[in-house]
């Protein structure tokens, strides 16, 4: 921050930048996008030296203000995690560009021809928490549609953040397209969040990353429209028709693959009629594997498990602890998504086509499954090369946001002298 | 409104029902919602001397309160009008029901089956103003797009909406939909719309169809998402290498068809090329045609024209003026329409490509149009059956918002017992 400006003017300037890179970056050429992109991760693997130093600063900050483990693991870079980030960035880089594809195209009985084109959005306002990665993971997907970003990153992950934006930059304007594009708010004063939020004139989307308490915030104070993530509370409905085959392999996969991730199920609607005929041996699998199985009723019968209490349901533990419960039929699993659920990815394992018919068509979240584990709710696992997040709400993005999430459009009219009559 | 019930127990009344109209609205057969416009459209043929005398009692009610000619012709209804709008129910039956469209579908490496299908949006509030022929269009694209929909038209129009509104519930339960998913709201009392503004819980978009007042109100209060719709400052820029054989015909019918609608042109940019060569007889063709022409510089010397002052650019006047300037080639056109276009509809005159191309590109308008008048900005003339407004926002619906604009998405996916490596 300049000698004298305050946060208000700091985060103006930003914005005029943003809005200005936007115009420029609206209209370049997908090669010199892509080219910036691999320039960028190229610069990675060069500057690897300097952005581990940054992180040893911000691992020793951390430290200090006490981080918990699992903190001060989602901030660590390694070697092996920039690889993987300058991985990332190549294959944001390898997608087809989003800009200028036709959606649509039609002639209307006036003689016009009509199309739908995709256009970028503008300026995007990023707000995560400590994960570095998700600097060039954002500002990628970004570049990539088009748009001009302001990332604002955890205050734990400043000097690795700044680090990994630098290559960014670097990428950019080794292509000759603008270093505003990627912008940090290069202070750790949470008055910046709360001007980011406001700063309608110059930021068209905020897309926040991060837990609960992140989007709530910015749920409550943005005056700038949000792509809503909200937890990821997902279900697995083990139907009285699923096959038994399949369900331990599935839940145990879903539950303990990665814990920490908004794709891990959190609560098990097991099927009174699956129970009847199969029993619960799969919770025990659980158990085996590791995990807390609260579970109620005649689940409790399964060795291993522990009573759930009203408040594991509608959960997201985040953590190797499952709910468990039965339910009656498809209906009853309806019933308790509906109430419970988060709209992220629910999941139904059965062999019965009406059942997963009905499944699919009455559970309205972002992502409904059959016979698969939830932890594919990923943007690379849907073929997008990578994800800024999974959204929750219904407007404009839902599900994994990649590149073409971040894309408007407008339609281009083509007439011939035509009047209306 | 029942004794002692105040405005927030009322809205949320209301609220609660077309949640629970929606939820089954979502799973009905395209067939029922189709048959449900036509019994509608019937209706209200067969029920015209009610809804004529529901409309005296408003025409009167507008008398008293000394609403202007052009207010009370938009709240007058006739045999005419109804007809028209009987025909409008029909167009938006006959389309193709959006719901459950797949747009698009593929497999993944994981061996996973991905489709991407249409939803509805869930429960939309329209707040519009005098015409209340907006009760019927809005209506019958959300039931279409199996929404549930809140109607809040102008207070003037209280009892004509009202007995539209009847006709839609007709057809509703005459096909097994519940009634409960077209409401309106039963007072005249401004709180009303504070409280739709803000029931997040129960209204997941608004759409605001009006002036400037009624968007700007809703941009400033609202809570619940808004398609934004604000004014359309449509321009016309006439190219030097514009043919003059179609410029004349092109800017009389994007000014004169009707001065009152969002695509009617509203300032003219002419490139200083084309008026050395040709001159600006189409403007004395305005004049001719009764238009007041605002223009500036060498403009004046065509006779009739009057000078334009600076408010007079960037002015929605929704009447019979137009101002006209000068300007130094695309680049300058394209320039005074980021400075004061509202991103509604512009239009390039030009048989040149690249010129065409350029003001393609770069012109960041709904819509972009080409050698045709401003006043096909229209989802009738767009192929979409009807449309509830034209939205200027880039976010989920932008340009004519028809019944595919009010759906959401959500991802099916289909496994065989897949799990995540």
């Amino acid at each position: 921050m300049k000698d004298g400006q305050n946060i208000a003017e700091l985060m103006a300037d930003l914005g005029v930048r943003a809005r200005g890179a936007a115009r420029a970056l609206a209209t370049a050429p997908a090669a010199s996008k892509a080219a910036a992109l691999d320039t960028a991760a190229d610069r990675i693997l060069a500057q690897a030296d300097t952005i581990l130093a940054a992180n040893a600063r911000d691992m020793e900050f951390g430290r200090e203000k006490g981080l918990s483990d699992a903190m001060l693991d989602r901030l660590e870079l390694t070697p092996d995690r920039l690889a993987g980030i300058a991985a990332g960035l190549r294959a944001v880089a390898a997608q087809p560009d989003p800009v200028g594809q036709v959606i649509a195209e039609w002639d209307q009985p006036s003689g016009l021809h009509i199309r739908r084109v995709r256009t970028p959005l503008g300026v995007i306002g990023v707000i995560y928490e400590s994960r570095p990665n998700v600097t060039v993971d954002a500002g990628a997907l970004c570049v990539k549609s088009g748009n001009a970003v302001i990332l604002r990153g955890g205050s734990e992950s400043l000097h690795s953040s700044a680090a990994l934006a630098e290559c960014l930059v670097h990428g950019l304007t080794a292509h000759g397209l603008p270093a505003d594009a990627v912008q940090m708010v290069p202070t750790r004063d949470r008055a910046a969040v709360a001007e980011l939020l406001r700063m309608t004139e110059f930021v068209d989307v905020i897309v926040p990353r991060g837990g609960k308490g992140l989007v709530g915030l910015v749920q409550r104070e943005a005056r700038v429209p949000v792509f809503a993530h909200l937890e990821g509370i997902c279900h697995i409905y083990i139907d009285g028709d699923a096959d038994p085959g399949i369900v331990s392999k599935i839940v145990v996969n879903a539950k303990t693959r990665r814990t920490g991730i908004c794709g891990a199920v959190e609560c098990l609607l097991v099927d009174r009629a699956y129970f009847d005929r199969h029993g619960a041996d799969f919770l025990g699998d659980l158990v085996a594997a590791g995990v807390e199985v609260r579970a109620d009723g005649a689940l409790l019968g399964v060795p291993g498990t522990v009573q759930a209490g009203p408040e594991d349901f509608g959960r997201e533990f985040l953590d190797s602890i499952v709910a468990a419960t039965l339910v009656d039929g498809v209906e009853g699993a309806i019933a308790h998504i509906g109430r419970y659920g988060s709209d992220h990815t629910d999941c139904i394992l059965t062999a019965n086509d009406a059942a997963a018919q009905t499944f699919f068509d009455r559970v309205d979240s972002a992502i409904v499954m059959r016979n698969a584990s939830t932890q594919f709710a990923d943007g690379g696992e849907f073929g997008m090369g990578a994800e800024i997040g999974i959204a929750t709400g219904k407007l404009h993005a839902r599900g994994p946001v990649g590149a073409e999430q971040l894309t408007s459009f407008k339609y281009l009219v083509d007439g011939a002298g035509s009047i209306r009559a």
